[in-house]
């Protein structure tokens, strides 16, 4: 997507030995990009989300192993980093996908052989990331198209967090859909749920901006009350992890909106790309880590000073106790639909959407 | 309730012709008390939140009654404060119910008499408040020591917004309940909720660091999923009106928690004093005006710089869209019990705890 007039991916080959990347620690108050050129570099962008979003974090460890294997392709270092690089953060499950899929294409090649194949692979999965979600963002953007055509109105969709391009390679997952739809001339407009504690609503909306979609920030409070009034059409989240059964585990609060959403009768989506999908998950409440982030996130917000410089706030000392669990799981019985790279399905129906690659697999 | 040793009220009288208050737009970053001279100051005051709480915002409009009254007591004058007064805010119904209480006793009174018995009365209605919480905090009380004496745990109570306290003259409305359960021995923890976009939940932090009961600060998205993980064992918030039938209009993002309360079978109450139900709302969604506030209020957010001084940051520029709704309504069907100075009643109970008096009035 653009910057300024500017394509830019979240995360690009920057020569044979190191990736550029958008920092999202500092947007979007600053744009700024880093040349990450080791493992260990990797490993803290994804630590503290430098780097974020699932389907990113996940070819951010696949390039991290292919550095790593630049230095040290044995046996025991591919292990050791495939240890380090999926305790960055326990949550997403792209993270575990992306780093088996380059180990187990890299286990049974000679070391001399491992490095390129690596990088080759990495590159490999961050284009399958892009095709993945500008085919998602289709069948969602189809969903918006068909509220249009009932209602001949603007379609005011809710999102949660960011599911942006910067939260994948390029074009993003639930707001990929918003792209597409607003690309081909559906009115569109979105309401940007703030994000505490780490406001990547800022995100989408310095996205959204960029790309020129109407949308309105709101607390993260709001939600609730602008579906009773039925100011909400659809809402569309990403996802970090989503289980066979459809269960969908997202940044903290979407369950919330989803509670809200079917209480009102409001569509509640999730746009996920097959590599999010857990098969081997059956129990989402009970089989997903949920990640407990710093307390200074919570303590602490950061934005813009008067003279329009990054600067924080703290909200409360390091005295107040502080719980900051970053996900939770919204059970199936609250989702309309995963929108995926094959289309929509109702959470039960998800297994059979994929049925025939995973057969195949 | 105590400040660094010495008692306060959150509005006290300062001679016969002022009020004191805590400016609640200052805390918790710092505690500054303002003196107020004139209707038009209190109505400042209530507008710009310096007193907020609709308990302590019809108390501040008393006054500011009797103070206009100082100046002007003839029928235009009683007529245009009372009108000026009740625009200040439009949701609370504790204000037209105030206003309404000392107009009604002005009316007849010949204009030389009016102004005391303005005064008079407005400390009156002070005073009630303070039993009033006392009372009501009394029996939500129980309702802590009830779960407390089931689990011998220490009982985790979720609250929303602040109503503590500084929202009243003194003690709090669901506040009151936790302040009175922890006072009786009652192991007690609250979940307090930020509540962006003002922050109110630093004021209940603060409030809980100040009486020594054990809190945890969270981001608003957390709490459905604390309560999903039994973390949370009943919910109370206070309330900006009520309607008869139990619908409690609250600071927004109360129906959020009220829905995952719901879903999670935890109990949901409001702490409200008679004062704040209004008896002839029946549909609090089509009834209740929602005040929408400045979206400066979402753009901007408070806290302390890198020195300890008061500072704030933006989040966001004027350019960026905002919405600022400040209060939803949680349908009675979601709400366990309405506490109040009467006792606890499930929300279709309410106008029989309080027949007797409203056939007497």
């Amino acid at each position: 997507m653009k910057v300024n007039g500017v394509a830019w991916r979240s995360i690009a080959e920057d020569g044979p030995h190191a990736v550029r990347i958008v920092d999202q620690t500092r947007l979007p108050f600053a744009f700024e990009t880093l040349r990450l050129q080791s493992c260990d570099e990797i490993a803290h962008a994804i630590r503290s989300m430098q780097v974020r979003g699932a389907p990113l974090i996940g070819v951010a460890a696949a390039y991290g192993l292919a550095l790593a294997m630049q230095r040290d392709a044995g046996d025991g270092a591919l292990a050791a980093t495939q240890a380090l690089l999926l305790a960055t953060r326990p949550t997403a499950v792209n993270l575990r996908w992306a780093l088996g899929r380059v180990g187990a294409l890299l286990q049974p090649l000679p070391p001399a052989q491992r490095a390129a194949a690596a990088w080759q692979e990495a590159g490999r999965i961050a284009e399958e990331d892009v095709a993945i979600n500008r085919a998602l963002g289709a069948h969602g953007a189809r969903l918006i198209a068909a509220v249009h055509a009932r209602t001949h109105r603007p379609v005011h969709v809710l999102t949660h967090c960011n599911a942006g391009w910067i939260a994948t390679v390029d074009y993003g997952t639930a707001l990929s859909a918003v792209y597409q739809a607003h690309d081909a001339g559906v009115p569109v407009s979105v309401w940007v749920d703030e994000t505490r504690p780490r406001n990547q609503g800022l995100l989408t909306a310095w996205e959204l901006a960029a790309h020129g979609v109407p949308h309105t920030l709101i607390a993260d409070n709001a939600g609730g009350h602008l579906m009773q009034r039925g100011e909400v059409d659809l809402v569309i989240v990403g996802a970090d992890r989503v289980s066979r059964t459809g269960d969908v585990c997202n940044k903290i609060g979407t369950y919330l909106k989803a509670l809200a959403a079917h209480d009102n009768g409001v569509p509640f989506y999730a746009a996920v790309p097959s590599p999010t999908i857990d098969w081997e998950l059956a129990d989402a409440r009970r089989d997903i880590p949920i990640e407990e982030r710093p307390g200074e996130e919570v303590r602490r917000v950061r934005g813009r000073d008067g003279g329009g410089r990054p600067s924080e706030v703290a909200l409360a000392d390091a005295a107040t106790a502080v719980a900051n669990p970053a996900f939770d799981i919204t059970p199936a019985r609250l989702v309309t639909g995963i929108v995926t790279e094959r289309g929509v399905a109702a959470p039960a129906d998800l297994p059979r959407l994929f049925a025939a690659t995973r057969a195949a697999a």
